[in-house]
């Protein structure tokens, strides 16, 4: 429970339990804290009371509604941050994360021993078996950061032939790279100047690393390209700045995926208008591409819970919270 | 020449010559009035001393410099508003209007009897054969207007199945309700209030008109696409007010086709993130369509030179300014 900027108690909570009959109860198996939980953690987004806190969770089915046809009791399961129905015009366009009946899972708190999903049936993907211990990390990327990520380099069209830079080297940023690489891309820019983060992101597949930020970056990726710019930018972050170092370094015809949560975000029009870029991004429909993504964890083609590098019990969750804001963490795993 | 706003004049000026081994001169046959024109007409864009203005043309080729190969002395050619070299790497994908050497042609003022183009063989597309005169406007048309219309279409991924809304009922909006048509849209909503505009939405492949703007405009277009939004919205107009209309008429996952130029434009980040549309646009690389254009135009399949409902010769070009400013004309051809 995040009770105010900076203060995060673990507490005793009633037992959720199904609601409507079409929701699930399971156990949660990890859990984690995410970049955008240090919005409210830091006071830049408002904090109004003590509120349940995580959007980001694996677990093993306990109970179903009776109207839950596809996801049964025992199964171990992946969500992820918004609960979509799936079969709505718009979630069948793949934007299950503006689902016409989507619902926050966030406000129920995955950050805990166990949590009630709604939409069960369209919200929860299952694995084919139950997964060694190893790759629940994995699994839990998959949840969001990887999503994320991936969701950003697919809308930045990342792939064959296509030089990809990414801004921001926080968990997403970094499984964005991943992404890229999966989806074939010819060259990929990382954006950091943290050591163990320009390490992983070469690790993860990128080519080329800038330390250089804002305008500084943005002509250091020029000059990575002929001048031109980036075909595709992978914008992490979600700030004025890093907005604008993506758009100015994608070139004119190039696409930017953005998927870091806008925050004070204002584009000026006109040099959007005259940049020429594709312009896309969002909450990431993590549902669409988590079937693929648990493929490729189970056949450890990928392993994106490399970005957790702190793993805490629940009960030290504070402690968590706080070694990502002082960015001692990139990413804090906890076990309930 | 644009004096100041409001104060345009005709005036005997040098003739244009071959300054570069790739420009050509050409006798305009038509030129005309944009809707882009108004913004310094109007005072909204500064007047920086005499202009001259135009970047609308049609013409026969009189002289072509040393370097020029693709266009002949005779030939009757199409240009458009950027001049491109149409080999570098930025046109080769589609974006000539930000060729790396592109050049404004506006700059030189096509509104006269003579013109120099830059890069004449980029930028210059000839017709198989010299038009009969009738077809002159729809040529002209598609230097500017109807590129710029079409790059919106495609922009906003106007086609089969999708549901086209489109903001704006200038000629751009007009021949982007044509665009959207001949791209085999299914549904197409045109915004307008001015019953003549409405009129030729109809006849150019309209099926919805919505007269309301802004959130009654926005609530309209939901309630004719199942609360959802349109899959596609086309904005021809450029002001605040209209790119948020876009924005908010297209459906999560659906595209905004943005082509009026910005003028004080604001785009609110979080609110942009959350609505999950695709945006693309800017100035049209007309150049891209230029020769299917010309073949439709010549098989009489369309008829885009319908938006001029007012011909003058050029010595009364200021009063085809002002016919536009106030909306007594959608738009003025110009006869030198």
């Amino acid at each position: 429970m995040l009770y105010a900027p900076g203060d995060v108690r673990v507490e005793q909570r009633p037992d959720p339990t199904i609601e409507k009959p079409t929701d699930a109860v399971i156990r949660t198996v990890a859990a984690c804290v995410c970049g955008s939980d240090l919005w409210p953690y830091r006071g830049i987004e408002a904090v109004n009371g003590p509120s349940p806190m995580g959007h980001e969770y694996v677990g093993v089915v306990e109970e179903v509604g009776s109207d839950v046809r596809l996801v049964r009791p025992g199964q171990f399961v992946v969500g992820s941050f918004f609960a979509s129905d799936n079969t709505c015009e718009i979630c069948r366009a793949g934007y299950q994360s503006s689902c016409v009946r989507r619902e926050p899972v966030g406000a129920l708190g995955a950050q805990a021993e166990r949590l009630r999903v709604p939409l069960a049936d369209g919200t929860l993907v299952a694995t084919p078996e139950a997964p060694s211990d190893d790759l629940v990390p994995s699994l839990l990327a998959a949840s969001d950061v990887l999503g994320t990520g991936w969701f950003g380099a697919v809308a930045a069209k990342a792939g064959p032939g296509r030089t990809v830079a990414v801004v921001g080297d926080g968990a997403v940023g970094l499984l964005g790279v991943l992404a890229a690489r999966q989806l074939g891309a010819e060259r990929i820019i990382a954006m950091s100047r943290h050591e163990n983060r320009q390490k992983l992101a070469l690790e993860y597949g990128a080519t080329d690393i800038v330390a250089e930020r804002g305008d500084d970056g943005v002509a250091a990726i020029k000059e990575l390209t002929g001048g031109l710019g980036a075909h595709s930018v992978i914008e992490a972050v979600g700030t004025p700045e890093s907005m604008m170092q993506a758009i100015r370094a994608t070139r004119p015809g190039g696409h930017v995926g953005y998927v870091g949560v806008a925050h004070g975000v204002e584009l000026p029009g006109e040099e959007l208008f005259f940049s020429h870029v594709h312009l896309h991004g969002g909450p990431a429909p993590v549902r669409r591409f988590l079937p693929e993504l648990i493929d490729l964890i189970h056949a450890r083609a990928i392993d994106p819970g490399r970005v957790f590098d702190l793993t805490l019990p629940l009960d030290q969750a504070a402690e968590g919270y706080r070694a990502m804001d002082q960015r001692r963490a990139i990413k804090t795993l906890l076990r309930p």
